[in-house]
């Protein structure tokens, strides 16, 4: 029987979730010489539509091409399936003789595959391959695509803090990251002295008062002149709600089909400026928020990054070959490599900064989470100490 | 007598203005073996303060450190001398024995050197050195600082455009630039396609209606099911002020010491979102104030500007022997190069994107200004075309 490989993308895309595909395809064609290599276009709408492109036949270079341009080349989805729309999938796999589905992405992409797998009768093979800026995957030491955008965020921080010498003042960043807060606390990753940005750090794991938020503030500019706060937009009311849930009213927000609040808007900024503005009158005090920026930005792809997504796309194949389940990249000795876990211990779960990388107080990282940072993305540059 | 140069950094940073600094100390310390070269620490202020770093004895490997580092390594003002505080600079430099005062900034900077040269009796030479991330300086092709935040943007915009193909929807990116379209106009450089982002360009030189900006956005989501939006922070509302200080209540409008409206709040990026949910109910959109990001961004530090800033702190040197005025990078025969002009002919002056830079209709950059900008910052890299 030729073996038909199926491969989707979903969830946001990051800047290497296509030298996963990219791996895959490697990979299916090496293992199976004239496998039929299909990408559904769109995730498991693709699927459901059978809206197919074939990928058996791109060239080695079309292919490389693809692996190093960011974002999903398949295009992604929001969509959540439930079980009707997963049965649908099936029937439409199985109408295009797939062997396997392989979908690149995070932990509702994992969900999806666990339900297929428990719809399926074991004909076809259901893998997940791991993929989310947010590092946010259980059984995971990161995730592709975390690195690049814990880049772009490490080079804003430590660019900003230069720039607030120059001219001091108060800064905040607003970092994506609904949940987990590891890539706001890679803001601190290449955090440059003792007096070096960002002084402040809010992530979703803890709660944050507006109170508290602004005698922190205070404190750190008189003791440096200047205050870099990053901050995570899911950061957390001392309700359990989010900053923004409380504060934009409720026919503005929005909520995507697994029913999250958007977060990416500017509210959270403009209540930022506003209490600060209320609580340090007179100080300048600047707040940006970072969007999409990092997600996929094709300045900040970091070589590490790019490999271990390739790797996890090969492992894929061989994950199928297994019987399914998802990839996983993990650290042991010295060394990150994907291994095969179920999915039902990824599906849905999601992996918070532990309690261990975050300061007692809260609004700093832990030298552990800072030996963390600098292992996935040790510092390959030395600037020069300003002298002001 | 010894040489005793001055140096000093004004205005906003740039990714690149530690290059001019060490361009002129090497070449002082050329020119005039034993030379004094002083910094003064934040702009004039370290002037009027007596607050000078001695920059003489630096090492070549912390020179070369500092000009690889972005933002003002001296530290840097928003202070706009009057003819008072001029006369303080002016006893402090002869107190100092300065023989030449090099101040690296834009059109207020120059404007400085003016008012400090008429108020001399030419016994110090007074040096303007070209720096502006907004490209608006008179009588210079383009200004040290510019092409790497262009860079910035551009890779910001390719990058965004790869994410809203994936996910589509509406992006509005808000990028810095009061009165000049420039760095704005820099989001098309790397565009890819003929439907490659970004599809509409607004910049402060055309007046533009909430109503028309929906309309456009109207057009472009439904010829390509995304749209992607590059906007000044200074775009002009049709009663010629800036749509910041038209939507902005006045009391909570801010201005610096040159009277200049603060542009880089949330509030345009929150009137915008309000615009398009109106305008466009159901469709995605997302707006991004890029703010600080782009302006001396460690990420994307492009090299010809890091060697026509260093080039253009040399020729500072020379300047001061020809008695001084204003460095400007001018484009001759296929070269670009620092010439002296007139201070009077740089001073307070603002250039603004040529009218041939824009499309008939305003709201995209035309071939000619496409030129320019692949002239100065050439695309280094091919993307695959995603297969959505």
């Amino acid at each position: 029987m030729t073996e038909t490989f199926v491969i989707a993308q979903g969830g946001g895309p990051t800047a290497v979730i296509n030298q996963t595909l990219a791996g895959v395809v490697v990979e299916a064609r090496k293992r199976y010489p004239g496998a039929r290599i299909l990408g559904a276009l769109n995730g498991v709408r693709g699927i459901r539509d059978a809206n197919f492109v074939d990928l058996s036949a791109l060239s080695e270079q079309e292919l490389r091409r693809h692996a190093a341009t960011p974002s999903a080349a398949l295009g992604s989805t929001r969509d959540k399936p439930d079980i009707a729309y997963c049965e649908t999938i099936l029937k439409r796999l199985r109408q295009t003789g797939a062997t396997a589905f392989v979908y690149i992405g995070g932990n509702d992409t994992a969900a999806t595959q666990q339900i297929l797998t428990e719809a399926a009768g074991g004909d076809i093979a259901f893998v997940h391959a791991p993929k989310t800026i947010d590092n946010d995957l259980v059984k995971n030491d990161h995730t592709p695509g975390f690195i690049s955008a814990a880049q772009f965020i490490a080079s804003a921080f430590v660019s900003v803090d230069l720039d607030f010498r120059a001219l001091p003042g108060i800064y905040v960043g607003i970092v994506m990251g609904r949940h987990a807060g590891f890539l706001t606390a890679a803001a601190a990753a290449w955090q440059q002295d003792s007096d070096g940005a960002p002084h402040l750090v809010y992530v979703p794991e803890r709660a944050l008062s507006a109170g508290r938020f602004v005698d922190d503030v205070r404190a750190v500019v008189s003791r440096y002149g200047r205050c870099i706060v990053a901050m995570s937009e899911g950061v957390t009311a001392e309700d359990g709600r989010s900053v923004v849930e409380s504060i934009v009213p409720s026919d503005r927000l929005e909520r995507d089909a697994h029913g999250n609040v958007r977060l990416s808007g500017g509210d959270l900024g403009m209540a930022i400026e506003h209490a600060l503005r209320e609580g340090l009158p007179g100080v300048r005090a600047r707040v940006d928020t970072f969007g999409y920026l990092p997600r996929g930005n094709i300045s900040t792809i970091n070589e590490t990054d790019a490999r271990e997504a390739f790797e996890a796309g090969v492992f894929a194949v061989e994950a199928a070959e297994r019987g399914g389940g998802s990839v996983a990249l993990q650290y042991d000795g010295g060394i990150t490599a994907p291994r095969l876990v179920p999915l039902a211990n990824v599906a849905g779960k999601t992996r918070h900064l532990p309690d261990d990388f975050l300061s007692p107080e809260g609004n700093q990282i832990s030298p552990q989470c800072r030996a963390y940072l600098e292992r996935l993305m040790p510092r390959r540059f030395e600037l020069a100490k300003p002298f002001v």
